[in-house]
């Protein structure tokens, strides 16, 4: 018995979900001096933090199942950016906090590149396809990621 | 006399127009126990229905127009998504009165299809390309579709 | 010891918390005829139901505590919010599952009443001032309630 | 020559311009233990600090200049949302750098406080009527003030 | 037979739509010279127009029905904003096209005074209560009128 | 000395900034009659213009610096927008102020084409790889081009 007639190979969908988060960073790189930080950097150099409310996107690509209609199950891909990324990242400073930003600026760039990092293997292990991660640092500017080619 | 510079051959253009429509579903496969469903669809699987506002965003690709500077008419657009989808769709139980979601879940995923194969034959007798379907739940999740590869 | 330097007396600020629920619904009076119903009603009078995304705006007033800064803690006011509302709303059809709506037309305005009289009660047994309660029913429409004069 | 019809009296104008800003905070009473920050405030305790892209939301009232239309230049109030607030808290940490703060927590509700009160004095002394100052926190939350009655 | 629970006398409620309309106007004070116009006006002194998707929000007041739980019914308020408003002011340069703006400077201000006393006669005609009408020139900038005191 | 662990060679990503500007339009085709472009454009062919807050999209390409995190330098980026595409086209009516659209028809899909052309010489410079330019109209109607081939 098949419930969907939509499903008869081939159909390839992305489904995306979003989750958001309010974290402080900065941008500073210990090998330059004030000067150059404040240079480069400009305001986002101010060593105190600043912060923003991000929006994490991910998308994911699969064949909708033929019983459920599901690609994933939402609740569950809910739950893995919760784990994965919400409670790393959420309510904290990213320099002075996360393993990730030690030494590495927290640009929006490495920050969309970084959340693949902690999804991918959750999702992996499910045998869900990871297709992107779009990170949204205020609503004029994202960053998107699609993993090494 | 040409009036667009900007069509020189090759000048492909992906265009896209927005529509609402508000529509009651549930999530329900019939071989299953309640017990069943209620484990996997959780509270989506309560048959009394409930609802969304749906965002459908259809995406056509083509050259624009030499002289019109069109790829397509916008309102034609327009009055096919309204035609093929809204009536169909709009301020209606997607599980009770639609042919498509008579048996297969109205997933977000499946919506996408079921709006791909409503909208496709109606642009492609108009030999309108139509490049992607996407599909808002909520503002927090979407699905996306392309066709059969 | 004075933390804040803002509460002197008379700081009153009115503080605003949202959250949303996807609720099916139809508007129907039971009295009239199935003619009467469609020709004031139109496309809501469809008894399968049609659905939205609603969102509830809940404001409270009151002065801000001089030591925390709060007019009301923001996470219990979360809570009022889904054990009040959203535990007997969202993922369900208000006409069929709910007291409120079991006779009377769950359009936004009544809506926007039911939610004041869900809430008002907790939040007077915890000396908070309700100010407001806003429904969007979609982004196009909404309703407020501000309490008996 | 009267250019405008609109304006014979009475004819009072609310106008609203909005601006943002980002921003670290956190929420700590010095007279507190950390055990007893931790469970008024939960995550917002942490000290490191977290952040936020707030929305300035100021409105003025007036009767539109018979002349030119105008309650207020929008430019000239630009000028003055720029001068007086975003100077001061953009890119920003909010505990550690702002006279307001350094004592008192900012809660939404204080930094509407504090906003009402750097841009009060710049408006009074053009002759601008100041009616309500709104902070958005997330897109969920935000505080209004009003000034003193 | 009562079918609303809701409305017992006094049960005052505020009901908002909104439409949009597309618009060029300009800023130009005809007994002021060119560098008096450029000077106050700066770049909306541009003769050749610019332009807004304007968006216009009506606000209704009264008590629901107790039958059909309306204020009002939201297809009428509707086809009243396209009537009264819309159809006079979408795709039109205002100050060439319209009555209010021949010789009044289309500001925000002056285009939400224009557009009650547009649609305040339909709706005293229908005994509904104009209580209030947004216009909002940018995501950024929105006037608000409430009538005459 | 590396400071990010997250470029490794072939960590591409895509970076996207928004800008908004107001401008009026018409569409018209010279050598059809009045009558042909009514039929074709509608309201659209008047010719005293109408206007839109349009909001353009660009996208840019590359692996982040290994030291900054950076694809690009998001405040040159928005500075080559506002000198190449802004200052040219905000608060402008399109079709008589404007080079490229003295004959082309300033639709969206020209409006997009036309902004690439604008930036894309100025982002080549500085060997940074465009991508993409959407433009969006409405919030409901959007173009995006992608170069030639």
């Amino acid at each position: 018995m098949i419930y969907s007639i939509f499903t008869s190979g081939g159909t390839m969908i992305e489904l995306t979900r979003r989750a958001s988060f309010s974290a402080a960073h900065y941008y500073w790189v210990e090998a330059w001096t004030e000067e150059q930080n404040r240079r480069v950097f400009g305001q986002c150099a101010n060593r105190n933090g600043h912060g923003h409310n991000y929006t994490l996107e991910v998308t994911v690509a699969g064949e909708p199942d033929p019983v459920t209609g599901f690609v994933v199950d939402l609740k569950w891909l809910k739950t893995v950016l919760e784990e994965r990324v919400l409670e790393a990242w959420d309510h904290r400073h990213l320099n002075l906090e996360t393993e990730e930003f030690a030494r590495a600026v927290p640009t929006t760039e490495n920050i969309a590149i970084a959340a693949w990092r902690r999804l991918e293997p959750a999702l992996a292990a499910a045998k869900v396809a990871l297709r992107k991660v779009r990170i949204w640092e205020t609503p004029e500017i994202f960053a998107e990621y699609r993993g090494q080619p």
